[in-house]
């Protein structure tokens, strides 16, 4: 299965003069008027706002702005250069991208492939904004799949004894296929807080269950247990907390009493593969600001 | 303002044949043939049947059955009394129920209303087939609202001194109305073993949170502070582990890093109200079955 | 039944220097910087903001701003004058409003009570910021119930044959209670071009099927006879095309063949109540604009 | 990519024992009573059971029983042979199918290849009990990606000039791969009443919107036209009336005022997946029964 990711010249044109600028700082009165008066006198047409602030008085103030600047290309080192006056008046954190800097993706699967499969298939439909770099896997199982899409994929043993150079030769791999962001596709292993340390709010995992509720090890099998109603997944970014990190999306569907515990995998893996995808898709948009362990998510 | 609750006649005769049978026992073959051909023997039609099996092999069987009769008010006496003879040949748990005997119904409720008001509503519509015998407080609050619609309401103040007096009152008070469900509408006191001993799989309530997600005090708090993107609410009914009793329902609706816990109580406030609504027609159309900590729910 | 809408201080404080400011232009460079410079300069802090761009490029522009200024009350007619300039040159709607200004509501209704009370109910949880000024019906049924709540109840007999008369004392009404908003509950009479005309935007009607399915009369009916597996409601502002005015907003539940046609009234009056009551809370927080026959909901 | 359907002998040893017992006929008393009795006297077990009556009294009687039987291979002629018995008794329409005997399916796909692959998918997991026979296309596009699960691909070009030959080809090669379902996973051709009789209720198509909203071509870009607030797609059985045949699942998502066509294609894509893929599933399972132009789905 050969294919070909088609972007059209109109759509690879729009993409280049694109722009997004997200901001984070403490609220205060001018921030919108400052941010806006930069973007018109660098001949910026904002065509996409949203704005949050935690409290309006005394709290943080969030803002993600998607713009369009004819011959962004050649202007976008200057407006960078000139926003660093604006951004130290404030104090702000802030990230400029671009529309034709695709970012770049790795993602980890063990055993299951269906999420990673709902991966390819998005991007393969031209619905993911992205280069999959590479595929890193514990089993072999998945590699002709992944090699049939024209993608590389890295058989890397791994368990609790080898951990460490396991690690270290996926850190090595992120590092050699330029990688912006992982995606733990249904990755059944822990990793260290020495690998997450390296990739801040660039993992992206998905749970299966709505969590908090089964955190940890088998959620179908403690879902089923407890008799619920409702079955979920919850993609968030990986911290050194295990299960703990910001969450993304979540979705649920409904159960019943005939539901065996085979039957709640199955429903699982449709809302696993479309909460993962929904997540991967706002991450590679810029919507996803981390704050205090939660996620605005400018949708 | 008063108000009738219409039963039209036609619903009336409808309902005096009405029977359902709720029966568990082990799984073997020939348990439907066994009942079918007793329900025809005894000119009963099936009108709708719900069977539910544990395990095909060796597990428990379950089924309801909804059957039309004409004269089943002169008939059910000499019914029941013959049916013994089978329930002794299949060691059967069972239970005979009439349309036209309707549950009596009492509603527990603290400050908040909405919960107790969304069933008043449906009754008044005529969408809860159950006589509402009386609402118990622990404030005063709701008083005039319920004397409103013509039920009687006592006031019991309540808190973890007067627990045992309190209790006392209240069974009192069940037993000289006859009520056979309890619903905690918001009801905000712990109840003692001892009370909830008195009503097995009998008290329904409703838990601000999609269990086993918050178990306990403040949910929506919680909820705010882990970041989730649902917000659920959950019916079950009391056993004496808090919030770990049979699920009957569950809800959720969507929330985002807008929402403030008073904007997560507001939205929480429709979820409590439907779910809660559900639990409560379910039970008293003897659609749920108590099995293991969890229910099997005919629908 | 009596009842107090308790506003606590502190939230009246807040509405008091609480402002809105709704903008539609042709979209251009600039825009923002202009406005949220204005705001800056007449010491107001941006709180909330959303934009939409019909197309970045030659389309037509709307905003939706949710702004603090101490003493807000004392300073709005300055700005309001000031912002003229500003309008001019941009050539814009707009519109300013303020959250110590309470929209004026009158509910229409028929025989059927579920919309109205849900919208009754909303508002005596303080849920929906508006003064229910009156309530008219074309029937006696509901007086008691309106009346309980401390609200005027206008009975105007209505049919094809007196639509006239009725309509010059609806609007005679309307004007008496100096109304802003009129709610359509279930109010089953047809209105004339003429009434329609003089309330445009401003009327919000329910209508009791998906639409477009089922345009016009008895869409339970024609659902039940489709063997449709979902059935829904919508809320939309009322224009001289039957059911063909702007969509606020619509919703579904789930159905199945066991489902009669009554079955389905009760499942769609859930629905409906709902769906009226976020269009009608939408329009009160000013969060809706109309736009060739479709609305942008500023959420 | 190559692939093996895994069934695990335990699974195939309860298929062979596992039967299907379909039945339609006027209500009367006795019916459950002298089904449930045949099986009994047979050695078999009823294990699920699903009945609906559209009326009590006078009306038509449906009913689904899954059943299991030692050695049902051996015995499954015999108890056809004495049911003929039983059926000519109630004068029923009945069918009985077998767990062992998989449903052969033939999948047509023009150009967008979404539908057939969340189809071709659900199968390589293992979740749709047939064999794919064949895979129509009137383009060459999807023969490599089909081709690479095994599945013979048949491109026959098709447009209204050259149907009637199109549709004896296609004919013939159902014939060929002795078919009992067809899917239409996003055919655009129109399908003649000569082919669509050759299979009564057993072409399952999807539709892009919710029926009967948007009946016919272009639904989306109507839907982006009238101002929706959510869209759906609809799977149903084909009928010689345009989109008019019985609906079998429905289902939406949520759409607003940014969504432009594109959007609501993206989004539509994955509604369109899911509701295709239940209806085939239960097609599969013998849980839907046709009765005027409605389907009763035994979920």
């Amino acid at each position: 299965m050969s294919l070909d990711i088609h972007v059209s010249n109109e759509e690879s044109k729009r993409n280049e003069n694109l722009g997004r600028l997200l901001v984070k700082c403490s609220d205060q009165p001018g921030i919108v008027a400052a941010l806006s008066k930069f973007l018109y006198d660098h001949q910026s047409n904002i065509i996409e706002s949203s704005q949050y602030s935690s409290d309006p008085e005394g709290g943080d103030f969030f803002i993600r702005i998607e713009f369009h600047c004819d011959a962004l290309k050649e202007k976008r080192m200057q407006m960078e250069q000139d926003f660093e006056v604006l951004a130290a008046e404030f104090t702000m954190d802030y990230n400029f991208t671009y529309g034709d800097e695709r970012k770049r993706t790795a993602i980890f699967v063990s055993k299951e492939p269906y999420c990673m499969m709902e991966l390819l298939w998005e991007w393969q439909n031209g619905d993911l904004a992205t280069d999959i770099a590479v595929v890193i896997s514990n089993h072999e199982d998945s590699r002709e799949l992944v090699e049939s899409f024209g993608i590389p994929f890295h058989y890397i043993p791994a368990n609790k004894d080898i951990r460490q150079q396991a690690e270290e030769e996926q850190i090595r791999l992120m590092e050699e296929y330029e990688v912006d962001l992982l995606i733990l596709a249904r990755y059944m292993q822990i990793l260290t807080p020495n690998f997450v340390s390296h990739f801040p709010n660039r993992i992206i995992n998905i749970h299966h269950s709505f969590l908090p509720a089964f955190i940890g090890a088998r959620p179908y099998e403690r879902a089923y247990d407890r008799g619920v109603k409702l079955i979920g997944a919850t993609s968030h970014y990986v911290t050194n907390d295990l299960d703990e990190g910001p969450i993304i999306e979540q979705d649920i569907e409904r159960v019943d009493h005939r539901d065996h515990i085979i039957d709640l995998k199955k429903i699982g893996r449709t809302i696993e593969r479309r909460v993962l995808a929904r997540a991967v898709k706002w991450h590679l948009e810029d919507r996803i600001i981390v704050q205090d362990n939660k996620t605005i998510v400018f949708q």
